[in-house]
């Protein structure tokens, strides 16, 4: 590490790597902005144009730069597919750890990771989180998908488990309630639009009080 | 009309047509059920190795016909796929007029419905229900899927309005409902196998439970 003096002369040249580790840790973030930029362009116009109308030379267009380049940060159309399902999982799996670690009854958290669901079912990635596996893909790639999306659901049905061990959810069929959540959040990628009257938390919230309570009126 | 003498005559002769009109009808009535063959035999096709690994030569070739005879009763494959989407929606009408027109409280009604809905999803036109509108059907047919679509919604929303009139349905957002509804059942022709342990009508039945109590523990 070097001494106080040094690194403050260093700091007063803007612009310039502090050192050769500085360049290289630069550099991989550079690459890695880079890398994110254009699996989120590949999202962008696999849900616009469907996964099948999108060329890997409309994708270099869009970003401006050459096929060859897109290549340096993704190896090919179908990987793009499944970095874009990773980056819609990666969003809902930390939401889902921060649910997990909360305190307090397990329903409530289940209600929170539903909200955070809904954000990331309408945002950029949520398109792919749902068509990636119609997509035929490789077996290689399809059989990872379905890994990935097993993981959610077991653990969205560890959480409804919880509730009904600390008695915040009712006795219930853990698998069905865990499948019938996650269709209706997942249906919401087929009709929500942006310029719909409710928001998506506000949609999540609807959903959450009829999850909650319930159809039943009077009886 | 004949008379009845020749009537009983011509019902004598077994296979052959009473009257020219009878023949018609027949041929008709012959011509419906190699047609209704001929959509049930694609709308398998289509799910199992998707709409765009079939193509008509592997139809014909399961029918064991010729791709002209196909031609003579579903004029291409976009109109195949739109025929087994209607013939899905038939089905879903059928039981939905069933449980419009029934007696007793709508969310009875309701829950009739769902699980008319259900046995639809998983059955051979579900998929094609599902699926068609990601499959780049041409401008005019995508409308006309949407709009036979947005008709099951509005029905399905008019039923739950019904039951928070006469009270047997919460006050709650109709719109919202029908879609954390129909988002739950249509999720079914992701996940459903049949080999499942569970059958059509066991699942509806946890979801309706769900559906009519919602997660609730003790408060």
């Amino acid at each position: 590490m070097p001494a106080p003096s040094i690194r403050s002369k260093i700091r007063k040249t803007p612009g310039e790597p502090a050192s050769p580790w500085a360049a290289r840790r630069r550099l991989r973030s550079g690459h890695a902005l880079k890398r994110d930029a254009v699996i989120l362009a590949a999202a962008r116009a696999f849900r616009q144009r469907g996964y099948h109308n999108t060329s890997l030379d409309d994708l270099a267009a869009s970003l401006e730069v050459t096929k060859p380049t897109l290549y340096l940060y993704v190896p090919g159309k179908e990987a793009m597919l499944f970095e874009c399902f990773r980056a819609g999982l990666a969003q809902i799996q930390s939401t889902l750890e921060e649910c997990e670690r909360a305190p307090g009854p397990a329903r409530e958290r289940l209600f929170a990771f539903i909200r955070g669901y809904a954000a990331a079912i309408v945002g950029d990635f949520g398109w792919c989180m749902l068509r990636a596996e119609d997509q035929h893909l490789g077996t290689a790639m399809s059989r990872r998908i379905k890994l990935l999306k097993a993981g959610i659901d077991r653990r969205m049905r560890a959480l409804i488990e919880a509730g009904v061990a600390d008695g915040s959810i009712r006795d219930c069929d853990p698998k069905m309630t865990a499948f019938a959540l996650a269709g209706a959040l997942n249906w919401m990628g087929h009709w929500y639009r942006e310029d719909a009257s409710l928001k998506p938390l506000e949609i999540a919230d609807r959903f959450i009080d009829f999850f909650n309570r319930g159809l039943r009126g009077r009886d």
